[in-house]
């Protein structure tokens, strides 16, 4: 019998994006699909492949029959109702901070590590845990790599869109372009701050750190963690590190969100044990079907997020071997933050297990 | 006979905040103050200290009696013009590219390396450079870091501004941002390139890459030097390692244009031969005048654009000691670059260098 599949948090930003991967796939392995929400959402009715299908209330009953539950819900509705899920029967591919880090929770990405489900040992809570999006924005571009040149040390600058702070975010950034757009603030633009407070969108309520977003960038993503680093910047280096496999990877992040509403973008330093050429590199990166190359330099042409937003794949460009350092490449990646970057490789995660329910 | 002082590209926007600045300080050390510009702005009227000037054209003539010429003009203009400046005499200090790497023509930031302007002997040709504005916007961090713990590799992403485009970038921004607020682009934003044409803004005309800019970030700044790097990227790397004296720096640079109207940031990872601590740091920020520590991210507190725009000083936040790389800090930078960026830093050099014309 094909399998039953569940989406938690269905109503979503990432699960609406689910919604439109599950409805651009030319077939699916599944049998049902359940969508399921918060008491909010539930009865609202969203169509799927053709179908009308009625979101239901988040109860432990809404998993009976489900064989894989894909959640994307905040970090606590995750820790509470995965293993309820999971409990019920079904394996649970969470998209949530809960669970990543832990031990008996396997940390996938298809491309990188996809060997990790062919084992139900390897996921003995039956979670399997979806990375952080700036990580995931370029963790096929870095998976690539590291298989020709191993990765030693990686040293990312993100330029994080305002999407990644869910619909709130999107609403946010939008709201203070209107605010900003057309006042004529000139050259300092030094009244941002006072614009976007003078349309009525109290600072205290932003997304972003207490910072304008619009005409901005804010070097804060997430919540502080001790030492001056912020759990985005810790979550590039403890979940590259465990995707890839290299517990003493060596990683410094800086996390930035910048007025893009969709697409993380990442300036990369990385070095490897390898010799490592931009010929080499080049040939690694066309070799693998998520990656898009987009570097010719000389004709201005490189991945942006206005340019590859809605796509799937990774895109990597501005790829160039370091002049000062030995076996490292400086480039920049491109990818969209609410398909590859969740939505996309929590599905991808689910269409490789399927087959093994069937 | 207190000196004469020129500026050269007096109507353009670096040269106006050079008169802001001019006009916002308590006292000035120069007798006369004359304004040069091209034919097109020559005759215009701008008042100077409470007085009106009149914009005289650029010719070898206007130099005549000029102690020192503060130049901003583009590269080919000043290739031509500082030194006809200079044989009339007056000490030419030029903002464009056109010497800075010139073995017989300092570059200097007066935090840094003041100690260039004592002596006639080391600009020869008459001629002090002033530097790029990526570069300055974080020199007067690193040089005080330099000083006590020796810099030996700087891995740098920046998020630079559209003004660095001059004041055809900065109109530019805020009609693109027209022509994307309010127009209900969604999630994925994926229309912005269309959203801009839609307004009659043609992308073959951008000062960005043939890209728009307005909810986008662009990994292209300045001209492709080959080998994938561009023009800015070298800039950063050659004028870091000739400003601090370290002929063998091992730099790696990524500049991004983003959409903020003025104040570059960068995302600095600075590796020294001595052992470094984020109270170390601090000490040294703290020590330094023009240098505006905020750094609390437990209490939201770090450097933004929007917060810093205007501002003399270079503002810096986030300082981290790099989990996995000895004697590394990571940390964000960031400074207004038409003023201690461009206009700023050419007028403190001009002021040095005046008591010894007196």
């Amino acid at each position: 019998m094909a399998p039953t599949l569940a989406l938690v948090g269905a109503t979503g930003a990432v699960g609406t994006v689910m919604i439109d991967i599950i409805n651009g796939r030319d077939t699916v392995p599944w049998g049902e699909i359940r969508l399921i929400a918060s008491a909010r959402s539930a009865g609202k009715r969203i169509p799927v492949r053709g179908t009308e299908h009625t979101v239901v209330e988040l109860t432990p009953e809404a998993f009976d029959g489900v064989d894989i539950a894909m959640f994307d819900v905040p970090d606590e509705i995750s820790a509470e109702w995965a293993p309820i899920a999971a409990e019920r029967g079904a394996i649970v591919v969470d998209n949530s901070g809960a669970f990543r880090m832990d031990d008996q929770v396997p940390l996938v990405v298809p491309e990188v590590n996809a060997n990790q489900l062919a084992d139900r040992a390897n996921f003995p809570k039956g979670i399997i845990a979806n990375p952080n999006c700036t990580t995931l924005s370029m963790m096929a571009a870095l998976g690539a790599l590291h298989r020709e040149f191993q990765l030693t040390e990686l040293v990312v600058a993100s330029y994080q869109a305002a999407s990644g702070a869910g619909q709130g975010g999107i609403d946010r950034l939008y709201a203070e372009l209107e605010a900003v757009a057309g006042k004529g603030l000139g050259a300092r633009a030094g009244d941002v701050r006072a614009a976007v407070e003078a349309a009525g969108l109290s600072l205290a309520d932003t997304p972003f750190a207490g910072t304008p977003l619009a005409l901005n960038v804010v070097p804060s993503a997430g919540s502080h963690k001790g030492d001056g680093w912020f759990s985005e910047e810790l979550k590039v280096r403890n979940e590259s590190r465990k995707i890839l496999g290299i517990p003493d990877l060596r990683v410094s992040a800086t996390c930035v969100r910048v007025p893009v509403v969709t697409t993380h973008s990442l300036a990369v330093h990385a070095t490897f044990a390898r010799e490592v050429t931009v010929e080499a590199a080049h040939k690694v990166f066309t070799a693998q079907a998520s990656i898009v190359l987009m570097d010719d330099p000389e004709g201005g042409v490189f991945p942006t997020p206005a340019d590859v937003v809605g796509g799937d794949p990774t895109y990597v460009g501005r790829v160039r071997q370091a002049l000062d350092f030995p076996n490292t490449l400086d480039f920049f990646v491109c990818g969209d933050n609410l398909r590859k970057g969740a939505a996309l490789n929590t599905y991808e995660v689910a269409e490789q297990l399927a087959p093994r329910l069937s």
